[in-house]
């Protein structure tokens, strides 16, 4: 394989696009959005077309105990290592056209554009939908699966209730066993590469075509409980009550802004607050308070967390209420890997693709393959928000994002096999 | 009746104490308080009680068809107009021994007192406990009934259920047409004065002896609604989002704030929040905002109700965000009478107690009564909180507030007969 054939390289965007929107008619909501939680009718339904779509194209489709369902293109060796390029075909309920369908069939069309140069590579490529990576079951299942990460007590008590999963695993003829099962060796993965539309403004605010995610971010959560007393409203001058309801709004207010100044590529959200006994004239003795960080680093998270603690606190004292932190756990953040980084960078300098590196806020199967190989996902700039059925993609800047994949990994195979 | 008996008459402390206590014990809750909700067996109980000790005082017993029970003076000449004193026998549920029932047996003593000393007044004195201050069944009762200014729908649909309204009366022997036929002319009552314990620390934190009102407060309410966007917390910088948490949260701090320094005698308080969707992970995209606010005149009312309306649209505005004012209501602010106030200045100098002039927060009988006549009521230091068992107010309080009942009723009785 030349340096040439590596640049010169294009997708073909008609057949891309074409199946995009062939895609997007399976489980349609009509509003531009799409309904198919994992392994639900019309992800099944999807699957089927997706399989249909590789066989029509003279490709060996590849399905392992996970319903994980990809396509492959054998490389030159046999015992070569596989690169891997994916995404998923499954929504979260009611959502968009966009989000990990763009991924999945990006990957497609970088191993039929591959295939269709008549290019012999001396590694396999593979173009893999994940499984329920959207957690309508358990959550990065089909990743985690191939991982060999996924404790087998989540299945059990999945986030999406076992009865769920067991129907689930049914439609689709696995079950537990064979979701163990497909685990694969990391020696037989050469890298991991994912396209993704970002879900976020960073891009379109910024003018940027591609976006090359250095990590993902971490996160943490907690239940800031604020204790105070629940006096009478009327009777009660201001200066001499304890109000947890105030406590709790001011700990928000000079948090969110603290964030917003002084952690750069953090953020801090407070999506759930309530108050009791909960009345018009009584003021709040206790105020609930949900709270969440992410961070892209592990110093960040530990900082970030800690501070937003003292915040609490000054908080609370300033209003003499008491404050209790009930800690709902930590993901730590996972760093992409800088050969796939390079890869992305390299092949977005060469089509003339304006690039930023940005951290991701949404986990992604990204995070799960970065536990067993080199994995790293650029995003494509979107609006309308994130899980919407108006979340939207120039088509120009998804054959965009997708001439960088094929790039990064012709680069990435060319790196890895001159080892 | 000489400027020298009105001055030298003190009421029966060790008697008046043995009530109080033996009626603490009826619908006693074992931790210092008592549940008492109008009308039910336990408040039924202590009105029997309260009823035989008018009888085995010798003094006549006055009951209407509203369940007002009282005990009467007859003065000098039929024709003359009544003072009436009073408050209410029920509590909230698991409420305080203090509230209403101080009172109650307050001017039942006065009432003794004055009999005892063979004091022959030129008006009628009535001590009485109003029905369903507390309003487990309306609110105001029976002090609307007597002055005439319960709205007949109001019975229809009470705060606390029509059954449980219609269960209360059939156990009283009253109805809906009695209840209309307490009304008394207006003609027939020269002024009322009632005792009751502050249920707040102004009168502690102040050192002062007795309180005198002068007058109950005015309340708003309204609900902010704040619609902002709702966002994914990880793919959303703080920056770019709208957080109708943040806005809600901004107005309540700024506002308590702004209320506790520059509106003086006005409280606000923020008994619920809500947002939604209310997730961890999702930028609160509505929270909705239980707002109400206090002042003692009409005009604070109105320049305090604008300046929320204004602070919430300011943080709704500063966070990108719309706001709706839902109203919930008005009650306007009822002055005390100047007369009642000077009577019970006069009364408490005279005593050598200290006093202060506040406002009332909390609504009282007192306030229904101001519309038939001069009425006006004094407050003794409690601790404790408020409608709980713990509230407290020393027993030596008790007795000073008692005298400046008893001097103001003298002095009140004294000036209507002087004109």
């Amino acid at each position: 394989m030349s340096q040439k054939t590596t640049t010169a390289l294009r997708i073909d965007s008609v057949r891309f696009e074409r199946d995009f929107r062939r895609l997007a008619e399976i489980g349609s909501t009509g509003d531009g959005g799409v309904h198919r939680p994992a392994l639900g009718p019309a992800h099944l339904e999807a699957r089927e077309w997706f399989r249909r779509r590789i066989l029509d194209d003279g490709l060996e489709v590849v399905e392992d105990g996970a319903a994980n369902l990809g396509a492959r293109l054998a490389g030159e060796s046999t015992d070569a290592p596989t690169v891997l390029l994916g995404s998923h075909l499954d929504s979260v309920p009611q959502g968009g056209r966009f989000d990990g369908a763009l991924g999945t069939l990006a990957a497609y069309e970088v191993l039929r554009t591959v295939r269709d140069a008549g290019l012999r590579l001396p590694l396999h490529l593979e173009a893999i939908d994940f499984t329920d990576e959207e957690g309508t079951l358990v959550g990065l299942l089909g990743s985690r699966a191939l991982a060999g990460t996924l404790p087998a007590g989540e299945l059990l008590q999945p986030r999406g209730g076992r009865a769920a999963l067991e129907s689930a695993m049914a439609r689709a003829g696995i079950d537990d066993a064979s979701i163990a099962a497909a685990r694969r060796d990391p020696s037989t993965i050469a890298g991991f590469l994912e396209l993704h539309i970002e879900q976020g403004p960073r891009l379109t605010d910024g003018g940027n075509a591609i976006g090359i995610v250095d990590g993902i971010v971490g996160m943490g959560s907690f239940e800031a409980v604020f204790r105070g007393r629940a006096d009478h409203a009327g009777t009660t001058p201001i200066a001499s009550r304890k109000d947890a309801g105030l406590a709790a709004a001011s700990f928000l207010v000079t948090a969110t802004a603290e964030v917003g100044e002084k952690f750069p590529g953090c953020v801090v959200n407070f999506g759930q607050l309530a108050f009791e006994p909960g009345a018009f004239n009584i003021v709040p003795a206790t105020a609930r308070l949900a709270t969440e960080y992410r961070a892209p680093d592990s110093a960040g998270m530990q900082a970030l967390g800690r501070r937003l603690i003292e915040l609490a606190g000054l908080a609370a004292r300033r209003c003499g209420v008491e404050v209790q932190i009930e800690d709902r756990g930590q993901i730590p953040p996972v760093p992409c890997s800088p050969v796939v980084r390079n890869a992305f960078v390299s092949s977005a300098e060469a089509l003339g693709l304006s690039h930023v590196s940005l951290g991701s806020g949404a986990g992604h199967d990204t995070m799960a393959m970065a536990a067993i190989c080199p994995a790293g996902m650029i995003f494509v700039p979107s609006t309308g928000g994130s899980h919407s059925p108006s979340e939207h993609a120039e088509w120009t800047a998804c054959v965009g994002g997708a001439n960088v994949l094929l790039g990064a990994t012709l680069r990435l195979v060319a790196a890895r096999s001159a080892r």
